[in-house]
Parts: structure tokens; sequence; C-alpha cells
């Protein structure tokens, strides 16, 4: 196995980054998810890893009183349903009059339209503070006639920045492509993060564990820019240090989350 | 990464914990589990690892035939919904009828009202054999107006055990609190397990692991009792031999399960 | 722990294995997977480290735009209910029309009577290209009375060969029986695939992961029988690899996945 890493290097300060983690880990925010089946479980040990406190929950009865103990709302839509679009759609709402940060993952916007209808849809309604996606998703949300294969990107980070613009302008959130290099812009400001492996993208829902973790970091950094941009600087961190040891994607999967649970502040 | 282990000391004899490891591996018990997203893989292989057969299943037309082939069900609320629910009320309700062991996990309650107030249903509907929770989640269906942080305890499992005792008593289950020590009472008697790492926290589902184990001895120990405290005993044990050679919770995750394929009664 | 393994013997030759193993990582197609919540991490990670590209996704509104665009439909009916079997009926039906080959995975077929009349429904109404099950799944679709303890098997691969050929036969489809010795049927024809290790049967999911194989192969390989067989050699490689290093059903994991990632036509 080739070990293809890149140095991680990002456009916030070494001070904003340290600062971020260490929030995190000293407030321990409640992340609420309503996020596909694939991913949970890792979803659920990347944010203890990091030092967040995952609580899955999608039931519509409880999304209410679920989403109002919580520090911030991540929305996933990688396996979608009615049933888990109403829950979706009721956290966020509620998440939105109470002022809670809502993270949204619109996983394969672009690969049918009704996931790209749907996403619109929590976009319109919920006004999410930050979307995390990948090329394709991104450029799909902007223009319906971009297509996605699956949930993999079919285009580059760096063709889908005006995307990413128009996106952040028209719904006033951070939008986050993840790629190569990430980008993490409000239409007029725009940071940016490279490093990470190649084989990251070997090992299924990395994209989802990197909104889980900036759902984290929102919950606890006031500027949505910083939080982001600190989360996807995390990613790459951990994922530069991981690739370095992995064997395949299955010991990438698990050295990342301990190379996570290791990061600290004080040894950037 | 420090390696904080405390050595596995409980008030059950060597005897009936190696006679009830023995019990699982050589009975081989069908444990029909109803449990939620985030864990279900590491608890069917916990499950194997143990020597038990684990089944998962919830659709409401296949519950009363599914239980009735098991040695025990599990209910585990950490991802519940309206027809989840149904399903595990009529798979609780047949076992019941039957005989058949039946283990609650009460997975947050006390984060929404409706959690506790589910939990609280099964338990009368159902008269679950045992039920396992941490200390907030055992503290809230006794009193409702004891909060969870969503599925993370904050209390100590001491804290919980006036509760654990009065819940014993009212629902004529078994109550498990499991922490830094484990108690497994009646009402009249409690049992104790001390041991396991404060890495296993960092692990998402750990406790619902413990549940699921709890499960297959209660299918092949007759008193539930025992069957319970040896469970926490298998926990505690494999956590404290996995966190001797854990980097993070990622191989914690793993290593728990190699721990666990390979205790066997001989080998204490 | 024993580390027995039996070194890979198929029936196929040697260059259409390789043939087969290269058209995946060159052609790199899309799997539409509608499959169980306990597998569907690790039936991705799989499909990833063979070099497809899976999508996991089951609602009903999606699925006839899900399944146009992808290579191969899997159908695992591990964790049924009401609504999935909808959803898969759904894109069964639209991936029979459109010419798409259909995996489909009968989990716990014997187990229930809803689950062997659910996978019998598909087989009627999707026509799958391949079938895969173990021996007590496989024969319980052609004789009701056979038993399964819930999802695993107790036949033997060989008991199972009869019914395989009767199940082809009736259903047109590719029968695979996946045990100590797989079968391939297409109830003239049959390869067999011995190899691999028995701590594979401690690990779950591994025949689901062997499904999702078999949907990538399927997309790429023209003759099922083949495409089958070179899907089932793959798992008994990499599963004899892994078994080598493995130190519980936790590494074993693990380890497979790496051992799948690194497997390629050049180093055979």
């Amino acid at each position: 196995m080739s070990k293809k890493v890149r140095t991680m290097k990002t456009t916030i300060s070494n001070e904003q980054l340290t600062s971020a983690i260490s929030a995190v880990r000293d407030r321990n925010p409640l992340i609420h998810n309503i996020t596909n089946y694939v991913v949970m479980n890792n979803s659920a040990n990347a944010l203890l890893a990091i030092g967040a406190s995952p609580v899955m929950a999608h039931w519509k009865d409880e999304m209410e009183e679920m989403t109002s103990i919580a520090g911030a709302l991540v929305i996933n839509i990688g396996t979608l349903d009615d049933q888990w679009i109403e829950g979706m759609i009721i956290a966020g709402m509620a998440a939105s009059r109470r002022g809670t940060p809502i993270v949204l993952d619109p996983v394969g916007a672009g690969a049918t339209s009704q996931r790209t209808a749907t996403a619109l849809k929590i976009i319109n309604l919920c006004h999410p503070t930050i979307i995390r996606g990948n090329a394709s998703e991104i450029m799909a949300l902007v223009n319906a006639e971009i297509k996605s294969k699956g949930v993999d990107s079919i285009a580059s980070s760096n063709d889908a920045l005006d995307a990413a613009k128009i996106l952040a302008k028209k719904s006033g959130a951070v939008v986050v492509i993840s790629g190569e290099t990430d980008y993490i812009t409000n239409g007029n400001e725009t940071h940016t993060v490279d490093g990470g492996s190649p084989i990251m993208t070997s090992v299924t829902g990395m994209g989802c564990t990197a909104t889980a973790l900036v759902g984290a970091f929102t919950a606890v950094v006031e500027d949505p820019m910083v939080a982001a941009t600190a989360a996807m600087a995390v990613m790459s961190l951990a994922g530069e240090r991981a690739a370095l040891i992995a064997k395949g994607n299955g010991s990438m999967q698990l050295h990342f989350l301990d190379e996570l649970y290791n990061l600290r502040a004080e040894t950037l």
C-alpha cells in the first residue's frame, strides 16, 4: 500500500484551531444526529473521540424535546424515507426556532431527483447554519442538471466552488465542499484545508463523519466559518496520521478513530 | 494514552461465573434482538464472540414466530419510532406469555419524556426479566423528574441504587445499573461487579453490548441475578484486557470483541 | 486461537478469476444495496475495498431512479418490515424491466414463515439473476418445512445442493450456497469454491458481504455463473489471509476488509 498523505494546511490560525479543539473537549456538547444507517456507529464513535456526546434519534414524537437539549443538530439524508424526512423537518424547524445550529449533509443530492428536492426542502424550511457535501452534491443543489454517481462525487472540489458561493449567498449557510482541498465559504470569504489521504475515499461515510464533527465544533465555536474549518482540519490531521499506519480501508477506519481520540490541542 | 484499568471483582462465585460462561458456549442460545441502529453490528458480533447466536428482527408480522424460537428477547429503545415500538410490544408480550426471558435496555430514558414513557409501557406490558441501564436511565424510570444528557449518564451508579431497588420491587425485574461499579439487584439482594476501564465510555454502545450479553446469559442460566452478574463480569474482564492494548476508542471496540471471543471458562 | 484456514480452490480458471477482479477495479460499478441494518457499514466498505461504488437506499420514491443508474441491485432481507419490502419490490421490478442484474440474499428464510414467503415473493416478482444463501435458507425456499436457527444454517452446504438445483431450474437464477464448500449452480452445471476459515462464521454478516460482492462481480462479468464463483473465490482468499492474522472476530472483520482492499489480479 502506498502511503500517500498530504500535510495539513489551513487558512485559519493555529490558535483558532487549537482553541476550537479545546472547546469541544472542555464543553462536551450533546450533538443530536438524524443520520443514515451506514455511518451511525462510526459517527457516534467519532463524536466521542473528539470529546462530544452523540445521540442518534429520529422519532417525530421526541424531536422537539431532543433538539431542545442539544448543542447542535446534524441532519444527514443518506438513507431517506418519508418517516425520516418528517422527523428531520420537525427537528430542523424546532432547532431553527431556538437558534440551535444545524448542519446539513445532502448525501447523494444529484443521484436522484428526490434527494436533491429533499435537501432543498430542508434548506428552505430549516435554514441550516452549515451545509457540507462533496463537489457533485453541492453543484446539484445549485443546478438540478448536475448528476452524482450514487453517493460519490464525479467532480473535484475546485469545480464546485462557484456553486458553493451561490448556495451560501442564497441560503445564508456556510457551505463546505470536501475533497482533496476542502473549501469553506460564506459566499464572500473562503477558507481552505489541504491534507488527508486518498485512502479516506475508500472508507464508507468519511464525509458523514466530517459532517458530524462540523456539528460538534459549531456547537461550541460561535463563528460557523471557523467551526467548519476547524472540523475539516481535524479530519485532515486524523486522516493523515491514520493513513501512515493503515493497511487497507478496514484498519484506516479504526486508526482514524484512534487518531481522533488522541488529537489534543496541546499536541498539535 | 493512560492505561487505567481496574481488576474485575464480583460477588458471585468463580464457579458461578465459569459455569455461566460454559453454558453460553455449550448451548449457543439464539438471542432475538430488537435493538438500535447504532449498535446492531457490534451487538451481533459480541453475541457471536461469547458463543451465542444473534438474530436482529423487528417486523411486527414475524415477531411472534421469531420470539418463539429464541432463548431470550432483548429490547433496546435506542433509536425508537412508532413502528419499532409496535414490534417491541408484540414480541415482548409473546415472550412474556411463553416464559421466554426478556431483557430491556431503556436507552435515553430521562432524555425525552417519550423515551421514559415508552420504557415504562414496555415494563408494564411485557414484564421484563432484567432491566439494564445507566444511573440516569434507571433513576428516570422511578422519578420522571430525573434528566439524562442524551444517552449518557449524569449520575454515578451508586446514586441510582435506591431507585434500582424500588424499580426491581415494583416491576419484578432484576435491575442492573452499569457504571464504575455495576449493581445487580432484585430489591432485596444486590450483587456488584467492579472493573473495566474508563475508555469503555468512549466506545458507543458498550451499554447496549452489556444488555445483549445479559440476554445471552439469561437464556441459559436459570437465576437472573446470577445471569446478569455473570454478563457484567464478562464485560469487565473483556474491557480490562482490551483497555491494556487499546490506542483509542476505535481499537478499543475491536480489542473488546477479540477479548470476548477468547474468554473461556478454562482460562479465567 | 487456532489458525485453521483452507487454501482456496475453485472450478473456474485462474484467468476467469483475475479478469473478473480486474473488471471490478477498472469499471468501478455502482451497486445499489437494499440491505439490512446490521451489515450496511461492512457491506459498503467491502464494496469499496474491491473497487466498486456502493449506495444504500430503500425509499420507494427514489427506487426507480436509483436502480436506473446502478450496475447491479442487491436485495437482502435481513431486517425486514412492510416499508422495506415495498421498496425492494419496486426496485427489483424496475431492475428486472431494465435488465439490470439482481442478487437476492434470503437472510433467515426458514426462521420465520414470513421471511420465506417474502423471499419467494421477490423471486417471483423480480426474477433475480443470482440467489445466495446458506444451506438452511436455500433448502427453506424449496421446502417450506425446512427450518433455520435464526440467521444461521443448521445444515451443510452439500445437503442443500439438490435443493439449489431445483431452485435454480424453477427460478431461472444461479443459486449460490455458501459454506465450507460453496456451490454455485444453474441447475445443470455446478461450480465450487473451497477455502476460507471457520472464524468467518463468527463475524456477523459475512454472508451478506458475500452477496454484496456477488453484486459487484455480476455488474461487470456477463456470465452469472462466473461472476458468482469469482465473488465467492475472493471471499475465500480474503478470509484465508485475514484468518492467519486475526486474534478474534473483531480483528477478523477488520483484516478481512484490508485483505480485500489489497487483493489485486496481479498478486494472485
